[in-house]
């Protein structure tokens, strides 16, 4: 298939980190005209992830600065390419994590283009073009068709900007699992943050009986009372933990802070699974005993393909499912950074990218 | 369903463990009337399993001394129950793990009895009746029919003992991930001992590709000329572990030692499955990433259930699969674990229980 890689002539203002400090600050930069398969989208709403900080403070060590964080991204389309199918001028429309994949293997042609082997990132990545590519922190984004998802009409924009990333890291494993619209099993959700608070939306809206397991005691009443979870384990409660032995089907771990998987594990039903999506950056310890005496597994997975990203959101439209946020303004970034990174925030923060001018501030 | 619970009123000549020494000595031991749903089978081999050799030692801690080990039993019935379906007197038939399950559960209405929460084992087990279970480390076996199968006539009685344990270990993952008379996978298998090898044979029977990783070089030529391994890799060469990177489908590890799952994870591709089978006491190192970035798994199991152990000796019979064995006497038993502690055997241990006079002997 055709690789889209015009020129890069575009001007847009935006806002990137520019060194390890991770301090964002205005940014102006360059993006490619609109081609053939591109559709040019006026950003509205860009979630913060917590992989931007990541990325803002080259915690990985593979940042290229300046980084442009932002993946997930709602807007308004404002231009179509003459090859697009689907998307209209007028769309409201999403782009996540996905700015380039290979379009030729099996993964992208068994729509798991999530796992293509080329894939490029939609910042910190490299488009076909060579060019380094930049994010939602920005009022504007040219994007190929291909990794762009229709926005139904009746979720809230800023709601449903974090279901690009948050909202399909969760969604993708309960999908290939069986636990979409389907009801009936007993699911965990280890961590109750911006992906934890999704699953337990999910699986209640699924038919789902669903407890978090959380060290906060104090997130009690907001996991059952608001997200509706049917019940609370406090994972340092150890008779908590006995009691919930055996009882659930699957396992979401959405903790990237280094911990046990043993007391998880024991949770487990015969065949359950736990589902890993938080990313420790040490090995964690596995026993093997209650493996193989309880035939259960442990996986992972990241994200999700745009064809069942596109299934998530109608089901939200459905459901009327969106991400709980704290909307901020462009110059509250740096804040908010600073409290997610001490998970200070219930449950995602969302930029108002429309509420600042699109025209390139002045650099102090 | 009925459970049997007759009297113990049979004298079985065999040989058992008396304590932590492991030291193994003729024994003389009660058995049960052969009830309804009995059949009481006339053994004639019996494998030494690595199980055996942890049960004697009381490697943890849950012996019942006196123990006879023993779970690779085949023999020929020489009574049947009157509630008995399916076989007759003169009947080639096996026992494995299994002695005892509640018959009522989803496990055993599903025929993964294997995991039936009240399972009781063929040694070392507590029965319907209360009594402890002696394996097959005897002259004569009363087992309920439901956890008897049939050995097909094709195959030698030595060669088929190991299936019941150390061949249905390795053949239920195999079943439960599709590749048992499918083809075209590419397979890993970890180790080339007892287990090992009979995952190679029956990978290479179903018409996958097979490669065997090892720590022992010594062990290529015959892994490929021998049980026809398509390649080996010597897991402490960093270039065979790199070249192999991302080239298999499945991998079934079956060392109990202690390991690192990280190199073997990279041999997955996407969506692969490594399939724990071997025991490691202490907690194995499971890195977070790549599971993630290559929705891979690390699931475990034990044995299989009896359904799909018939299944699989029907198919041994078809392409002529047994294990390979070194035949001994009973009174070579400790030699043969002594050597087995030190994986000296390729690939199992067999007794030859009829090589003895079937009457008590006299103690010493």
């Amino acid at each position: 298939m055709d690789k889209t890689t015009p020129n890069h002539t575009q001007t847009v203002s935006g806002w990137a980190a520019h060194d390890s400090s991770g301090k964002i600050t205005p940014f102006t930069f360059q993006r490619r005209e609109n081609g053939a398969n591109d559709v040019t989208i006026q950003i509205l709403y860009c979630g913060i992830c917590h992989t931007d900080l990541h990325y803002a403070k080259n915690d990985w060590g593979i940042t290229m600065y300046p980084v442009v964080p932002g993946h997930e991204i709602v807007g308004v389309i404002t231009k179509v390419g003459s090859n697009v199918k689907g998307f209209k001028e007028g769309d409201r429309a999403g782009v996540g994590c996905l700015a380039a994949t290979c379009l030729d293997c099996e993964y992208c042609n068994t729509h798991q283009e999530n796992y293509c082997q080329q894939l490029q990132f939609t910042y910190n990545g490299l488009f076909w073009d060579g060019t380094i590519t930049y994010g939602g922190y920005s009022h504007m984004i040219v994007a190929d068709y291909r990794y762009v998802v229709h926005i139904p009409e009746k979720l809230n924009m800023e709601g449903a900007a974090p279901l690009l990333c948050a909202g399909i890291t969760v969604f993708s494993p309960m999908k290939d699992h069986g636990l979409v619209e389907s009801g009936g099993k007993r699911i965990g959700v280890v961590g109750l943050g911006g992906l934890g608070h999704m699953a337990v939306k999910f699986g209640k809206a699924f038919g789902h009986h669903v407890t978090v397991i959380s060290r906060s005691a104090d997130k009690e009443w907001e996991a059952k009372h608001r997200l509706g979870a049917d019940e609370f384990i406090v994972s340092s409660e150890q008779k908590q933990m006995e009691g919930g032995k055996k009882t659930m089907d699957f396992i979401l771990d959405t903790v990237s802070g280094q911990h046990s998987l043993l007391p998880l594990l024991e949770l487990l039903k015969i065949n359950g699974t736990l589902f890993i999506v938080g990313a420790p950056s040490q090995p964690l310890e596995l026993p093997a005993f209650p493996l193989i005496f309880g035939k259960r597994s442990v996986k992972g997975g990241i994200i999700g393909g745009i064809k069942e990203t596109q299934e998530m959101l109608y089901l939200c439209g459905k459901h009327n499912i969106t991400c709980d946020t704290e909307l901020i303004r462009p110059d509250q970034i740096n804040d908010a950074m600073h409290r997610l990174a001490n998970n200070d925030v219930r449950y995602r923060f969302v930029i108002d990218i429309a509420s600042s001018s699109s025209q390139p501030p002045c650099s102090s």
